[in-house]
C-alpha cells in the first residue's frame, strides 16, 4: 500500500515510450504492394489518448521483431539503462518479444517495463494496437520495477509467457 | 511485492466491466441527426482489444453522465457490491465521473475500481475511448483495492481529480 | 455519343466542389460535447482519394442546412456563376438539398452540378461520406448540364427527389 | 438527352457488382501476419454507401490481378455477359485492370463496365476504395456503352490508360 502511494499518487510519473516496429507500426506501402515501416504511429496515437502524462517517445530503428539481432536487443537495453523515467513502456514485435524480455529482465533494472505490440497494425481498422497501448501505459505506472508482457488484455511475468502462433494469442508457459 | 505477487501472477484475475454511457457509447442518429445511446460499444471494443483475460461485461442503462441521478449511482453501487471479480472498470461519462466515484468510494469495497471514460465518442475516428479502455483494464488489474479515475493517461486517486471543463482534461484538484 | 466523348475522353475535365456544410462535415466538439463545424473534412478526403483530376476546392460557411437562408442558397449559386469549371459537386445539408438545387436549376447554367452529403458525418466509422463524394464527382464528369442530386447511390433530376426523413433515404418524388 | 433521359431519369437503374480481388478487398491476417484475402469487403463498403439502388454483388474468386491468367478473365467475361444488368461495376486489382478492361472490351457487349480498385486496401484507414467505388457506381449508371477504368477521379477510356507504377497513380497512355 505504501508503494503505491509513493510511485503512483503523489508525483506525477514520467514514463518512456521506446518504439521499435513490429506489427503495432507496419505501414501498407502502396507503391511495393506490401507492410513495411514508414514513420512512427506513437505520435499519432498519443495525441489520440490525450495524454497530459509526461511522456518521452524514443523511436528506435523499426523492425520485424523476426529481424531483429542481439544488437538490436542491446540497443533497447540501452535506452532503457540510459532513460531517467522509473516506467517504460517497448512497443515491439510479437514473434521475439519474449526474448528482448529476457535480455532485459537479465540487467535487472530499477524499472517497470512493459512490453506490448500488435497483432494488426494500428493503421487497420480492428487494430488492437491502441488498446494494448493504453494497458501497457497504464500497468507501467502501476506495477512494481520488473519486466512484463502486457497483450491480450493479460499481464505476463517475462519468464511465464510464450505466444501461441497458431492461435495469435500469448498464453502462460 | 508479496502483494503485486499474489494479486497479478499466479491467478488470472477476472476483470468486470460496467458499462453506463457517457461520450466513449455516444451512438449519432442519422435520422435524428444527433448523438445518443444505442447499442453498447464495448462488446465491439472487447473483441478487437483480443482479450483472453476472462471478462463479464455488465451493460446499466446507457446515460449522459449529467442526466445521472442518485438512483443511478446507486444502481452503479448495487452493481460493484454483487460483483464477484475483484477488479471493475467502470465506464462513464467524464462530467460526473467524479461524483460517482465518491459513491463508490464511500462503500469502502474491498476490491479495485476504476473509471474511465472517453473525450471523443468510441465510434468517431480518432476517439480516445480504446486507448482509455486498455489503460482502465491494464490499471485495475495492478493497483490495490480502492477508487481510481483513469484518464488521459494518467492514474487519479478519486479524491483529488477535476475536469477541467474549459480544457477538456482531468487533473488534480 | 459525340457528346460523351467531347465532353470526357479528349480533355481532361475539371471539377470545382463547393463545401456548404452539412452532417458530411460535421465535427465533434470534445469541449462542448455535441456536433458543429470546425476545419473542412473536404481536402483530407481528396488527398484519400488521391484524386489527380483537376480539382478546385471552394469553402463556403459551413452550415448546418436546416439552418441555410435563402441568402446562403444565393451565395452557392454566385460560386456556381463565377466558376470556370463545367462541372461542379456541391458538398450540402441533406435536408434542405432539394431547395438550393432549385435555386440552383433556375439560372439554367451551362453546367453540370451535383449536389450531395451524407447521413453520417465524414469523421465517423461507418460514414457514407467518402463513398458519395465518389459517387458525385463521377456522374460531374459524366452526365449533361443540369442539377441533379446525388444519394444512397442513386442519380435524382433536381425535381423529382424527396427525402424520406423517417426512414433517412433519399427517393422520387 | 433522349439517351440519358432515356438510361437514368424514368426507369431506376439496376447495378451488377463484380468482386474479383485486388488491392481493395486485401485482409490482413494476423496469424500469418501478411495480406490476402478472406472475406469479400463489398458487402459492409455497400450497406454504408446506404444504397437503395438495386444492387446484385457477384463474388468471383477473390485474386491479386498479378496472379490472374486469361481463365481468370474469361470467368469475368462470362459474368459481365451473362449480366441482365445494363451497368457493370467490376472491383479489380490496379496492376493488370488494364488487360482484363481489352478482353471485356474485345467482347463490345451493349453494357456500361467500370473497372476499378484501390491502392490502399477497404480496411486500412487512409483507403482510397470507398471513394472509388462510388466513383464507379456513379458513372456505371452515366455514361453509355463501352469499357472503362475508374482510377484518381479520372474516368478513362480502356484503351488510353495505363498505371504507372512508380507513382501509383494512373494516366491516358
Amino acid at each position: 500500500m505504501m508503494r503505491y502511494s509513493h510511485r503512483v499518487l503523489p508525483d506525477l510519473m514520467t514514463l518512456r515510450i521506446l518504439a521499435t516496429g513490429g506489427t503495432f507500426d507496419k505501414h501498407y506501402d502502396e507503391i511495393e504492394g506490401r507492410l513495411g515501416f514508414d514513420a512512427c504511429h506513437l505520435p499519432q496515437a498519443l495525441r489520440r489518448a490525450r495524454i497530459t502524462l509526461p511522456v518521452v517517445l524514443e523511436e528506435l530503428p523499426l523492425l520485424d521483431s523476426l529481424d531483429m539481432h542481439d544488437a538490436d536487443r542491446q540497443r533497447i537495453l540501452a535506452s532503457c539503462l540510459r532513460a531517467d523515467e522509473p516506467a517504460i513502456v517497448v512497443v515491439h514485435g510479437t514473434d521475439t518479444m519474449k526474448e528482448t524480455a529476457a535480455v532485459l529482465a537479465a540487467a535487472q533494472l530499477p524499472k517497470t517495463i512493459v512490453l506490448t505490440g500488435a497483432m494488426i497494425p494500428y493503421e487497420m481498422e480492428h487494430s488492437d494496437a491502441l488498446f494494448n497501448l493504453g494497458f501497457a501505459c497504464g500497468i507501467a505506472q502501476a506495477l512494481p520495477a520488473g519486466v512484463y508482457l502486457a497483450m491480450n488484455g493479460r499481464i505476463f511475468a517475462w519468464d511465464n509467457v510464450r505466444k501461441n502462433r497458431a492461435a495469435g494469442l500469448f498464453e502462460t508457459a
